[in-house]
């Protein structure tokens, strides 16, 4: 099994590959990469290189993503070699092209945000003037953790965007508005899905952002309504399906009021078509954690059991800080909590770079929720003792 | 963090070491060796060549083992050239000679069977006339697996072992002699022990042996009276401190009823000083795995919890059966029981051989058992549906 791409979504797939005896191997950025230094076939070269990638496929039965970088007439190439590609590349299309996802989603009838596709000044104060102030405008290729997505209270404040609209890149298609959500809080749907259509969900989390990006998942979303998580969680696979997806997808999600009877309701956000932040929790905190269950669905293998272990697993994201040595901090939360489970990446710390995670399991959620945070802030060195 | 040897339990390190970002390398046997397949640097050298061990060596911070058959001259050229080792010779030799276990356990009043070293016949009858025939008789070293072990109903079946006292090999120091003890069960206690001094212990298992192999274990040993389950504990605890042992230390014990008084009470069998069989289900069972709980100790880090998260797990060995192909009684596994959780080894398919395990863990201990039993006889292909 193949994955392109070498950061720690493929990093963290090594264990579950070892236990399930699945020979793996990875397309790495570099002979450091996150992946490349625990899978012991990990070469070296570029998911945008054609030949690079075809010539690394080859070698492979089935090959996925560590991300969904790689360009479309490298995909493309990859189909007409005859690689098994999971997810597809018309699947992952909707994880690409945020205007894609957003057609699509309305198609079969997944709640959205307002939303609609721009090319010109009026196109936007058009949009602006039907939703509302400010809203929210992002390139449909090429964002990822807050990145190409701007809030705008103007349409001036677009200007430089609408210029490059047509443009080859990430705004060649246009612009996609949306209308600026009131959310009471974000929420994520994890699904995986095999190519024999089979399909397993972990129960709906809360995510917690900060400035776009995910920094604290709580498995379960606490006192979240049941119809509503029916409802997300039933759109989670009716996307899942309906886009074609085979293996893990993510679907971020904002929980909002309806309207008109104030009802606990969802629109979707944002699709992910790998492993996914909002499920590392799952490592630690459901029979099958999310790594497992991609290889199993990417290699069709029965899916596992998405059953939470404990009342609760708290996830918080460890994020580079000032201090590039990272060992002192992690004996002292170690040795604070035994209970921990930290998930290191081999990264480099640059301030605000994802170098790692913790989770912990239990039952009393504010006390899970402040072990977390302060062992990732402590690493990060954000908090001192 | 080097571990001589390229076995499944290396293997199984890998995991948790990613996990940790613990950069880790295995001298293995050869280059398709278990752990070999998944560990990123994994050179091929014999244990028993020195040089190609110091080459290792020099290379790790530290290093540890897969297995505790590395010679003691192999092991004093590694000291005398400063390579830091966990678990140290002088802690390792009461794993590798059961003689010296046996005088050493008796001296700090660790329970064992009755037992006598024997070169003679003259020795071999005279300790069967004062525990009773049959006895049971061991080689001091280089036995595994029931390997080296004779219950012997006279001295003529001995003559063999006999003659090949004082010989270089197994029986140099003469045999151990060991009444045959009339037991209830066997039980096992699992220690992570680091330099420090920190131990955690995981619960008291029962174990199951066939022919000599364990072939199941049941976490937590069930309807364990409870103060045996604190004297077996505390006799772990106190074998690893007074031994020296670092890293992971399994205690093979027998449960035995008192002669006087019938209650509950264990004696020692065997010792190993590594991750070990009968604390597989802890991957899966507890919070802290066993081969973590290792990498943690052997590092001398902050030991993680032991504690169990549901009320029993079970494992089941898989053992190679007449089928060399896995892979269609593995998806056929798999889509019987969700929850399984499969670990194969990336070893070749030879009958008895242990090949895998398969985990289970919930509240029903009945059922769980007869799931793990099902798995592993259905992959080794006992049972077809």
């Amino acid at each position: 099994m193949g994955i392109i791409g070498g950061g720690q979504l493929a990093r963290m797939c090594a264990g579950p590959a070892a236990e399930l005896s699945v020979a793996l191997s990875v397309l790495a950025e570099a002979p450091d990469a996150a992946a490349a230094q625990v899978i012991a076939s990990a070469p070296v070269g570029s998911h945008s290189d054609t030949e690079a990638v075809l010539a690394f496929a080859r070698e492979c039965d089935v090959v996925t993503f560590d991300h969904e970088h790689v360009p479309p007439d490298v995909l493309a190439a990859l189909v007409a070699e005859g690689v098994t590609l999971h997810p597809s590349p018309e699947a992952l299309v909707f994880a690409q092209d945020k205007l894609a996802m957003r057609r699509r989603l309305t198609e079969v009838g997944i709640a959205c945000p307002q939303w609609a596709r721009a090319t010109t000044a009026e196109e936007v104060t058009a949009f602006g003037e039907q939703v509302g102030w400010p809203v929210v405008a992002k390139t449909p290729r090429g964002g990822y953790d807050g990145k190409g997505v701007r809030v705008a209270g103007s349409v001036d404040e677009l200007s430089d965007w609408l210029g490059a609209v047509g443009e080859p890149g990430p705004l060649a298609d246009g612009l996609l508005l949306e209308e600026k959500v009131d959310f009471v809080r974000e929420l994520a749907v994890l699904v995986a899905r095999s190519p024999s259509g089979q399909a397993a969900v972990w129960p709906v989390v809360e995510t917690v952002q900060t400035d776009g990006i995910c920094t604290e998942v709580l498995a379960p979303a606490p006192d979240l309504d049941p119809e509503l998580a029916a409802v997300a969680t039933e759109a989670g696979l009716r996307i899942a399906q309906n886009l074609g997806v085979t293996g893990v997808l993510a679907v971020e999600m904002f929980e909002v009021r309806h309207p008109a009877s104030g009802h606990p309701a969802y629109v979707v956000n944002e699709l992910a078509m790998r492993p996914h932040n909002s499920g590392h929790w799952s490592m630690d905190g459901a029979v099958t954690g999310q790594f497992e269950q991609h290889l199993r669905a990417v290699l069709d293998l029965p899916l596992g059991s998405p059953r939470q272990r404990e009342p609760f697993t708290v996830m918080a994201n460890v994020l580079g800080g000032d201090h590039p040595q990272l060992y002192p901090a992690y004996r002292h939360v170690m040795a604070r909590d035994p209970a921990l489970k930290v998930h290191l990446y081999g990264k480099g710390v640059r301030p605000g770079r994802k170098i790692g995670h913790v989770n912990v399991s239990g039952s009393d959620l504010a006390d899970l929720r402040e072990r977390a945070r302060h062992a990732a802030d402590y690493i990060n060195g954000v908090v001192t003792e």
